[in-house]
């Protein structure tokens, strides 16, 4: 969370910022937990109330939970913006944004009510399960993973890219071959097709029925069950990349001497400048906390 | 197994312990193996017993066989129970629990018959398999195999912590977009679908009909596709490190002249500077059995 | 591209060749790009044209957007013949070919109307696509893919290969216990479930109904399930040595003083002597541009 | 092959001996490959003939491939069993009953003619297509990939043990919940469907209607979705570690003094005896052929 507290605060609102944005002390935790819990029972709330059978049953109960959770939450929303340094900032920020659209939609409901454009936009509230990542922020790992996925980004994006044009012609083909029948009606459903195969996911509403066509489907479920080894080598190169990286921590994190952080496992001597790291590191480092 | 034996236990009652309990002898591991025979062959009955018209030809057979396994297993409870230090921790321990369910169904017939109760209770005697893993034991690839899987637990917690909040929203976003038709008629139903194709299982029996929603739809085969890869990087990762790790075991783990510590399992000389490492390590410990 | 400019080319010519041709120019880049636009832009038309209903609404714009697009390749396609040194040569080229075959469709259409063999024709130019694949050579991921994957080009293909043979023998045995029903109606067609079984895609649109058959649909999933991991292996050992290779490439690979041989990538000195790498280094190679 | 020649053999049935059994020679490699096509050609055959349209039209054609086949590999088989040195040993290989296999059913079907009993044996023939796998032989890849499998052999068979007692007990619960209904009317195909869902094949043709029943199934889904990360972590870390070993025969493959020969890639001195491996490699090694 890049927010800062707003500079000319009293201790109350410095102190409330730290336990609203902040997770370092026991208060700031607990409301997060506080948090997740509400978030997540305010979209199981939705989601079952997407049930005809149980809507018809807890009508009531779920109008009440409904507008429990969208005055706590308009609360949360409300002290966010008062304790905030530039309100505007955060207003604009992908999680102030969530937080307004999971509460507007209640509101609305009220002015113009409506089956459908209100059930749209009462959805929007689920969006709000992503504030539950937030909590992975306590999980050093999800940090490694993340990083991990950052650093195979380009070369993910090439691989995409390729099965892009693949499944391009591949449709494009198929679409020729099986002369627009057995499904293959256009070529974008003939591509979905080509993607619904390679992905080995396979639903089976269309399946080739031309020798031909069956022909081209095997090659490409072949193809996508090799290539998928693709974007595993990947990642798995990056993790064991990084973990090595993480190896390194058993000597001198950072040199001393020139401030290089990432040294191989075995590394005696800093690689830039030369600088013995097992020497230099005296003190056995602290375990790390994130 | 975190059972002890009663400590006022005379010699036989010693004997039959380690007979039953622990495998670390030629008639432990015998008992064990008749054990999970007789386990496999029950399971094997109830599995059968199942099937309409098997069950029609050989009702008799199978009463029969039943009895004599709830007979066998009722024995082995009971002496399990006698000679093991504190009876009531074992039968409140999940293997205890699992025992006495997979004798008590036949009993309970007796007083009180009734097709469908009495079946799913007898079904229940289907987690004795469980059991089977005991065998695994006795091999140090299960062993590496559950490190690896402890080592990377909480990564993969967080992975699938992000899928279920991908698949929530994403099955939520279809609800929207098909509008509750083509079998995405409440959102469970959609997160359902949503999960089917993130994980490439592909059932079919629920699929998009509007062109957006088929566009949703590949964006999530083509993510779950390449998501695939984070796990498998996580394990692979952790699998070559505990392998890596499991080399260090037999010897000195750091040379104690040039410091260089990833030997290769049966080094005996630093290949670096040649130094004898198993000299150098202290204790020598003891080879592992396998 | 392996095209070279005609030697006789006057300046100008030289420039448009390394504006069409290369992409070592800022020219050169915007000229691929446009061009990749055009081509994406193109194949939309043809897929959109594809959809009945929009192909209603839509067919005057479709025909105009068609003629411009020819007009436009056409131009493309005269220029790189123009300035090319082997005309002949280019145009025998795979994206030589591509190129005629994208822009004749149309002009066919006129002296030859006729719906589908039209239609068939025109779909060609879908292929130009793999022009796309020309922006991949911009990023150094594409070619470490390609080289990972070349690397395991020969494993790759013996695995295919023992998939093959596999699923040529349990199609066989499966059309025999099947008994040339429940769709297994011939050996090729019990193939290709064999495949789409194997491969985890599992249409669903033929499956196993005698008990025999479902046993042998079982041990055909588990295989396929089990031996995805080899390709993945593969490319993945691939890519961690690549990865280990590209290290090497920057400075001396070996440290002249104690042969230590596999460097981070920016490493100076070597991190166990201290060697300085880069002098050691003969001719220092050039930063390569990624 | 383990196949000696027959001592006593004449300087000709040498020469054939050399040809039929041993690729070392061009005649030898040259009869693999004609053998090699003659057997593809035949399951070809086999396979078309299968297909009820063709073989209405080409029967007299297939009639006669098929006693043309059935003659040449009588001739191979009998010409194997003439210069072998033990003929009843080679008839009870693996290839020996493959080899016999493939021919007794045509004469078969001159003694006893019958519709589907010919059939299911003349399909037979298909088991020849096991040769093929001889072509392996000859790529050092295919020995790498199976040293791989063998290597994490039993590693795989725990990970498909653990598969199976999973698949049972899920299985079985499917049942209860499902109560018999929607396609899980027995604990045998309830299973069958647990490893449907668990291989992520999906076929569809058996998926669960109770919420209870999908719930299940969701957990299902994501563990087989995380689990195959088990057996690609198994085989690659193998490979990787094979790789490895490989990378060593960049200096003195095998230690002069004490022989051992899989030295660590940066192993300077001999890991076991401690001799010097750079300097022991004064001859550069020539390049292995396998």
């Amino acid at each position: 969370m890049a927010e800062e507290i707003n500079p000319h605060a009293g201790p109350l609102r410095k102190r409330i910022f730290q336990i609203v944005f902040l997770a370092d002390t026991e208060a700031g935790r607990a409301f997060d937990l506080v948090l997740i819990v509400a978030i997540l029972a305010s979209v199981g709330v939705v989601m079952l109330d997407s049930v005809e059978s149980v809507h018809e049953h807890y009508r009531g109960l779920f109008l009440a939970a409904e507008w429990f959770f969208t005055v706590l939450f308009t609360i949360e929303y409300a002290v966010r913006l008062a304790v905030v340094r530039r309100p505007l900032y955060y207003a604009r920020s992908f999680y102030g944004i969530v937080d307004l659209l999971s509460i507007l939609p209640t509101y609305i409901s009220l002015i113009a009510p409506g089956a459908i454009v209100l059930l749209s936009v009462r959805i929007l509230r689920v969006l709000r399960v992503f504030r539950v990542l937030k909590l992975a922020n306590y999980l050093d790992e999800a940090d490694q993973l993340s990083r991990a996925l950052r650093g195979s980004r380009r070369k993910i994006s090439v691989f995409i890219f390729v099965i892009l044009t693949l499944v391009t012609v591949m449709g494009s083909m198929m679409y020729l071959i099986e002369g627009g029948e057995n499904g293959f009606d256009s070529i974008p459903r003939s591509v979905y097709w080509a993607v619904v195969t390679l992905t080995t996911v396979g639903y089976g509403d269309i399946s080739p029925a031309t020798p031909l066509g069956q022909g081209l489907a095997l090659v490409l479920m072949v193809m996508g069950y090799g290539i998928i080894a693709v974007p595993t080598g990947i990642v798995t190169a990056e993790m064991t990349r990084g973990h090595q990286a993480a190896l390194a921590t058993r000597r001198a994190e950072t040199c001393p001497t020139c401030g290089l952080d990432d040294h191989a496992p075995d590394a005696r001597f800093c690689r830039r400048c030369g600088t013995d790291l097992v020497r230099a590191a005296a003190p056995p480092e602290p375990p790390r906390v994130t």
